[in-house]
């Protein structure tokens, strides 16, 4: 089955557009989590309890590279532990390496073994700045996934992205044609849009269709609004994804045990699935 | 002292303008570094031998920080053990992290300690999809560089960075302005430009004067022509360097010895130093 249809069912299956962001951070941990324990088993044992309390609402898990390797083996170690976790107990919940690389070549295949073979993970979020050679290695395997950042939803990320071509397009529209039209040949190529510039969602959307996922970030802290998702959930209301980090997996910061802290990691994936599905269906 | 300021008395204090690409992925190693070792202490070996042979005529080292992390804990301990021996031992030459990532806000942080404190670089080479944001949080930092893909040497590298703007310009020549005048407020930011494209080439050079170093690449197999980089080498010729990875540390391959192909590591580096210094200083 195509990563996309996997990603698609998922979604669908579990009634949820979440996603939620494992970026968890040795550093940003509860203390109660690394009393006598190695970073490695601290991180480990945080995202097992993260996933018990989640994966009833997650359509997908999305990890930062970065936020684990900045721990050295011990980080990389728990982010493969983690996804072969999720692989054996949870294996229709797609796997997401955010880690933002543009390679190509003999390259990609050094990437696929660290992202696939080693770390586990199912899909790879790659930046286009090489154009088409970024992704082109990448779509044979139909089964593993590529996420390209279209619009992003940092302040400066117009800079280049919206940078206005000779024939009035967005760079972001022009790449978002090029995607649907030329890049996505065998249905593993799904995009990221900011949900901090709504016109930018609505413009990528009408682009690439209905059938097409789209996830995004940037909800709530970053200033993106949760309302101006709406309509842009595609077919079967079944083709967008919103990832949460830090809103999901640090919710229980006031806490003190564990037992509590995990509550409130469960309640704000509930939470905000259910504000999810309220938008989508609207 | 701020980062280019370092890789400009590096190449001209070894009046080289050779960059060394340390892709040196386990699998494309000679067998007689394997036998008996682990990957990790194959791999660290290896570079110390190409190392020895190359430091006279390396103005910088490069590598791409994939083909170590596709051998999992092994490669990254490689990489980390090699960058720690430069360090030690020849401090005052570069080591570029070839990961093309595009990150930011709290995620740089995180790169930095995985790329700079873990693994001992002291240059991160980044993709500039992201804008402005993916380079600000590493300018305070001096002495630490950051290299900028503005158009590489891919096929398809045309497809967005050549992308025509509404003001006639190319969306690199663009790009280049920002980063002359925007992005490089401390003088540690330097660019990227591939061989093969030696028209956008002298597009870049025109635009970020003769103060700035550009790295390139695609020199050879790739199809860059060496007479081609004639001209582009900036102020005191020492503005300009040109990466070699498998046409240097694996220059040896048809030999059986580790004496004689290191014999060619070293030959192939002091080859392609004495030719660049002859196009450099026509």
């Amino acid at each position: 089955m195509s990563f996309n249809d996997q990603l698609i069912n998922s979604i669908e299956s579990k009634s949820s557009h979440v996603c939620v962001g494992l970026d968890s951070r040795y550093d940003k941990l509860p203390d109660f989590m690394k009393y006598g324990v190695s970073v490695s088993e601290a991180i480990f044992t945080f995202n097992k309890e993260v996933i018990a309390q989640t994966q009833e609402f997650a359509a997908a898990y999305k990890s930062n590279v970065s936020f684990y390797a900045a721990f050295g083996h011990e980080g990389l170690e728990a982010l493969r532990l983690t996804n072969a976790f999720l692989k054996e107990n949870f294996p229709s919940i797609p796997r997401l390496a955010d880690c933002k690389r543009s390679e190509m070549g003999e390259s990609v295949k050094m990437v696929k073994m660290e992202i696939f073979d080693w770390l586990q993970f199912n899909c790879v979020m790659v930046t286009p700045w090489f154009g088409f050679d970024t992704v082109k290695d990448y779509l044979a395997d139909v089964d593993q996934g590529i996420c390209v950042y279209v619009h992003d939803s940092n302040p400066s990320a117009p800079e280049i992205q919206a940078a206005v071509l000779k024939n009035g397009q967005f760079l972001f529209e022009y790449l978002a044609e090029r995607i649907k039209n030329e890049w996505n040949k065998n249905g593993n190529i799904f995009i990221e849009v900011g949900a901090t510039y709504p016109d930018a969602m609505k413009r990528v959307r009408k682009i690439v269709g209905e059938d097409m996922v789209i996830l995004t970030a940037g909800v709530g802290a970053q200033g993106g609004k949760a309302d101006d998702l709406q309509g842009q959930f595609g077919k079967n209301h079944a083709r967008f994804i919103v990832n949460s980090s830090r809103g999901i997996i640090f919710a229980g910061q006031e806490k003190n045990t564990a037992k509590e802290y995990f509550a409130e990691v469960g309640k704000a994936a509930k939470n905000l699935r259910d504000q999810l599905m309220s938008i989508a269906v609207k």
